[in-house]
């Protein structure tokens, strides 16, 4: 039998990555494009179509490639549409699936980004084999995308997983975006972690290493490293994230009891600082019957290749479905 | 083809009721017994086994009985127990799905009450058709069972959908039962709505009728009365109670975006009172992709035959996967 591959397609606000996939999770090739060039959807096509073509070429040609996988924000499954992103260019409704199955002739899937990510996770990374798990994504924005009984929850109309928008306080911390106060995003996206840092910064009198660094320019990196050189604002800006995404994890597992809750993306990289005071404030605020029984994870993808991965991963699913 | 029956029995800590059911969901017979007048579970089971047999013979005998739903707070579908309910005199572990199918000599299964409540909407009430929805009991306590992909959200350990107990308002009301503090059951079920009534009585210099009520005398009916008579206070309870539930509810439709959030249980028979506030402060916590979507309804099922008829549905699921 002859080898077939998935494209993976991860689209993001400034960069759309892409890579060709074999049915063991290995990115045979792997390219980028910068979504921002593009404020024409058609001339984003045209161009990703370009970028792969030489790869397609590669691997046998077109005949060899099963389909293709997109990830994006605010994809929605059931249509295949890309629906009022607020991050993208393209406004109002795209119907990305459409386009690029036209273009390229071969079936496309779409699903958000974090689902994606739930994905890949499920077929390659830390949750292989489990049925019920939740995955958390924590980047410049808070996504998820949740497993039960095996299945991507996708929802009535395909927008389920939208756990960075929940309330976590009332009347809480505004945010921008959204216009919400107090949602999850606002304060456990690196975002809301620097916002943190500098109410810290202008409500405590701590000597801090974060002092000698403009507001404006203060990135959740500065904060990690100050963290790790034991900068004591730094150090209460971890804990009081972590304490505020395990109150919320807490909610979560009391909705579908998961195995396992993978967190992903940037925040990860901090380690303990974050893992320590999220597991505590969990734990705290479950019900005994919950306590002790569901482990927090890192991913165990690399970041570059687990949005490539994740898309991918659709294509397996809809080519069974098709078949 | 001979006709068969299900056996529905839904034990809660005063009264267990149980009835016969045909495959349209009628009830043939139905009967109680005091859960309370029985500390010793054995006991219990004796005295279900008396309490069903003549309705068993009056179909046929016990083969005609395909086999025996029960719903019972903290019941675990995967291992049939009900685990350490803190409503029920019998402490610890109770494998009461194998009791109960020995003492029968039919199949059992469990799952707790609010879960038997959703699959008794999902297959005869006003979740007819669904593939996804959440069903939120509001009674002495709030429960949940929620149904994705058209399968009950069970979790890996059978314990998901505890949505009474994820906070709602962080350091808020205590809950004497968890020792949680401002978790949704401790504001939405028909006790906390008494005790916002008395907050808001000792808090505001309003006059109201309720006044004339000795605080420990307070239950939800009275509030009720009050209220449809048009006293101040008592419209004021409905309002808050509503709003934390909306809030809480724009929360549930970010992680699972059903089609509709079924509301049953003795809060609902307030109508408008509750359904006003619940879905203007729903709408106004979601995320435009999920604005003006999501059906708020009361349960059609009459409170006395819907835990019955949830309970009972289970058995056509069991002896279908034996089958």
């Amino acid at each position: 039998m002859i080898e077939k591959y998935a494209i993976g397609i991860d689209i993001g606000g400034t960069n759309t990555v892409f890579g060709i996939v074999n049915h063991r999770g290995n990115i045979l090739y792997r390219g980028a494009i910068a979504t921002s060039d593009f404020p024409v959807i058609d001339n984003f096509i045209e161009a990703l179509k370009k970028a792969l073509h030489p790869a397609i070429e590669e691997v046998g040609g077109i005949d060899r490639i099963h389909g293709i996988g997109i990830g994006a924000p605010n994809g929605n499954f059931y249509s295949g549409t890309i629906e009022y992103a607020p991050n993208l260019l393209w406004k109002g409704v795209i119907p990305i699936a459409d386009m690029v199955s036209d273009s390229f002739k071969v079936p496309a899937a779409l699903t958000n980004d974090a689902n994606a990510a739930a994905v890949g996770e499920m077929m390659y990374g830390a949750a292989r084999g489990m049925k019920d798990f939740i995955m958390i994504t924590l980047g410049t924005g808070v996504g998820s995308g949740i497993v039960a009984n095996g299945m991507l929850i996708l929802g009535y109309d395909g927008f389920a997983g939208e756990l960075g928008h929940v309330t976590v306080i009332p009347n809480g911390r505004y945010h921008p975006g959204t216009g919400f106060y107090g949602s999850l995003e606002s304060y456990a996206s690196a975002t809301g972690l620097v916002r943190t840092a500098i109410e810290f910064l202008e409500n405590r009198q701590d000597a801090s290493l974060l002092r000698d660094i403009p507001h404006d320019k203060l990135n959740s990196k500065q904060v990690f490293e100050c963290a790790i050189k034991g900068d004591k604002i730094a150090l209460l800006v971890y804990e009081f994230t972590g304490k505020i995404l395990g109150e919320a994890l807490a909610n979560f597992v009391m909705f579908s009891s998961p195995q396992a809750i993978i967190l992903f993306g940037g925040l990860t990289k901090a380690g303990d600082l974050i893992m320590k005071p999220v597991k505590e404030h969990m734990e705290k605020n479950l019900l005994p019957i919950f306590q002790n029984k569901v482990k927090i994870i890192f991913s165990e993808l690399k970041e570059s290749d687990a949005a490539i991965l994740g898309a991918s991963a659709l294509v397996w699913d809809i080519t069974s479905k098709n078949a």
